[in-house]
């Protein structure tokens, strides 16, 4: 059958690796459309992302490639399709907004399944667009009664990732293993770093000249995760802290976007506390 | 006489203070060729650069200003003549090569007094521009001894103000607060922050996607002083360490080219552990 | 009545302006929360834009103002109200997009009377947002006859500006005119610059590394107005130009309503084929 | 002999091409120590860019390679050794100042063999390097004659690149002709473009709110050559011409040395007007 296919692996670097693989490829008469590897000399780790197309059986490919692959290799054949999100949010729209518009427009290589969140203020955006919103309050309960509720709701989805999109809530360990490398966070960065309550306040006070936004898939160090994307944007003394904020979100909500088109392409591998985008 | 000056006026906020101040001007017909104020409305604190030129006499006017101005201004009217610096290094050249570069060119609002560094690595550099340059070895020392005999060297030459131009060395409470306010330095900045040995590295292995550059006053707070100018260059897992190292290199010396630059001009105010640059 | 207004002054430079200027503030008693000033030294021009409360009236102090300054200064004492606008439209919708996501959240200071548009693809979307929506098509129609068609929509709603929003249109010099200093239009930008159709697609073919996009009045010459906001950002060999396309969008969107909320705010003066943006 | 070599292939597109080229590498049991490739679709060209290190005869490997590559393939197997370069300059010297630093810092992978100015205003930062300095006056010459004696001094060196660092002479068709994919020049860039003389200033005319510079090989379109680094910073209407200028010279150092690294390491194939950097 006529098809493409996303091959992805990753592993321990060893000489030949490229010529095996391509051997699979050209063997198999398959056209390259894209293709990219890299070699992380210091940790000795192979990564390596090609889109390939042709007749092929997928099965039969993806064994062949385990044969020339070291036993230790992590290998993804993925068909290019459409996949579906869950996104966590809270109350303020400039992420969630982002993400419903390129929805809209086509231009998220995803579905929406389900708008989560702990407050029913943007009940109003998301049912515009014809999306089911879920309203879990967490008031009067712990955190893990809250996020075992927000659990059973994210488990009656079909999802690939769940998106983040400034959600407001501390994520327990059990979640955050639950999904592990499916959740995607944003949140504003700067430099230096403010740690606690309020941060655009903390950075305003300090007099920072650039705020930025960096999109990471979630671990448990809170806001540590690998990075998947970052931007920043100047600001000088004039702007009171809620003209940061204001900055701040469009760097939030673009980056955010970016970060999901890189992973919804299946662009980006996480090794160890890092990633490789291609 | 026919002249110029800049006068730097920040104080408690108050009602016709602009009004009061260009009255002043206004009645010694002066001309005001540049004129910015900023009130910090949290703070209520008032903060005006104004260059003034025409025909007075310099105390006379400083006096004038003095009584429309609150009794705990801080009042400042300055010829704006060349500006005299010393800068300690170490052993990286871009920082001070930058320096050096636009000061022969006739860029840089400053004579150079000398350059003092731990090493002697850079005196080749330093001595091709007919600068001095002072080894001052820290080898054998204790941290304090060894700051007393480069204290004792910048002390002997004339300066408006101390550049840290790559200075690798820990500064003590007692260095920094004998020149309080006259000491810039230039720091590496990421996003998130690391702290401790080799940040560059530390940056690599956390795949930051965007590194920078801080230059600040300095304060006794380690690289955490009023931060005059800030920037940043993309980054991406294919860098390794040393090329992120190269790279902030760049970054670093634009900084802090651009942060002297405005404190060559007075064109910075120091407000607690903020900046307002005009 | 305790009220607030915003000053905007632009007059040829004299002596001692800021000096009556204030006067008329600190005459009245009234408080200064924001001033910023800017004489251009070349064209001998005075800017001046003051934010000013307390308790006064508003044609006094506007006769007052008028008094003291020249008779060829353009004065404005504006009541900070939520304006209004009218969005034109083609087929993309990420500019537009943005500006319904701000509107809906309550961040732009303005309401949107009508979105009018040359196709329907964006009906849906617009009217998801309960917000007017009307298609002139210009099929079979001259510029002229399709322009008159727009104008009459445009000219039954109350407008303070027009927003295009992608409109794919070229303007007639009687539709320049007719809303002269009141459209504001988004456009790709690239170093170098191309002309003609398809911009990406010329950008891509020259191997750009960096596209943007610029927000300016709408003057006569063809993307030529007053520049109120512009932003870039680093593409490369592997962007194909639909990729550039996507790139751009981004930027384009986010400078739009950057732009937006400066004029909204009374923040931009036009001076020539200039801004100054405060 | 153990060795390391950058491997450099372009050519047409051809199933198989990575498979065969690295079974050369295989075959003789090298390491890929850095391996990039890309496929321009539109065009159906190929690119790669492989450095390999083992024991191997360089004759041997580019044969081999020659005999999988199609005919028409170009073809280069470099040994990374420090390059040389020739320097043109004028009378501005931070373009070249910025070489001349990081040249000292052994921080630049070429040699300087000559700097060649067509004023005498640049001899004494040369010397100061113990750099040779050619002064070549173009006073009352006509520009081929001028060129001339520029050409015969250039070809007295050995050198690989040609650098402009602000060298303000146009070249004559017959001067980039003989020096074809040797020549790199950094130009400003604005959003728009601005033609003919003191471009700053025009810029500074129009308002632009971004400047930029674009360093690019040097064809027979005057500043049209194909790009190989670019970058920008904001300027606002505060900075008179001079400011913009002066702003702009931090980013065209910056940029022609960023440059001048990928061309040193082999970093960038030429393709038609478009460049592919790796």
């Amino acid at each position: 059958m006529e098809q493409r296919v996303r091959v992805l692996i990753d592993c321990e670097d060893a000489k030949g690796l490229v010529y095996k693989i391509s051997k699979v490829f050209y063997d198999r008469d398959l056209n390259i459309d894209n293709n990219r590897e890299f070699v992380d000399k210091e940790q000795g780790k192979f990564f390596m992302r090609t889109v390939v197309s042709g007749t092929f059986d997928t099965e039969e490919l993806t064994n062949a490639l385990k044969e020339v692959a070291p036993s230790t290799a992590n290998l993804q054949v993925i068909e290019p399709k459409r996949k579906k999100i869950v996104i966590l949010a809270t109350k303020e729209s400039h992420a969630l907004g982002d993400i419903l518009i390129r929805h809209e427009a086509g231009e998220l290589d995803a579905d929406i399944e389900a708008v989560i969140a702990n407050h029913d203020i943007l009940e109003t955006l998301v049912r515009r667009f014809d999306i089911p919103f879920f309203k879990v309050s967490a008031e009067g309960m712990s955190r893990e009664e809250h996020e075992e509720l927000v659990m059973r709701l994210i488990d009656e989805q079909e999802f690939d990732y769940i998106v983040l999109a400034k959600y407001m809530r501390i994520l327990t360990p059990n979640f955050v293993s639950s999904y592990a490398k499916k959740i995607i966070n944003i949140h504003h960065s700067f430099l230096p770093a403010f740690i606690g309550a309020n941060p655009y306040k903390q950075a305003h006070e300090r007099g920072v000249k650039i705020i930025g936004a960096t999109a990471h898939f979630v671990t448990n160090d809170l806001d540590e995760g690998p990075i998947i994307a970052q931007d920043v944007i100047p600001v000088n003394h004039r702007f009171e802290w809620r003209d940061m904020q204001r900055a701040g979100r469009d760097v939030e909500k673009i980056v955010l976007s970016r970060a999901l088109n890189i992973v919804l392409n299946d662009r980006v591998f996480v090794h160890g506390n890092k990633t490789i985008v291609f």
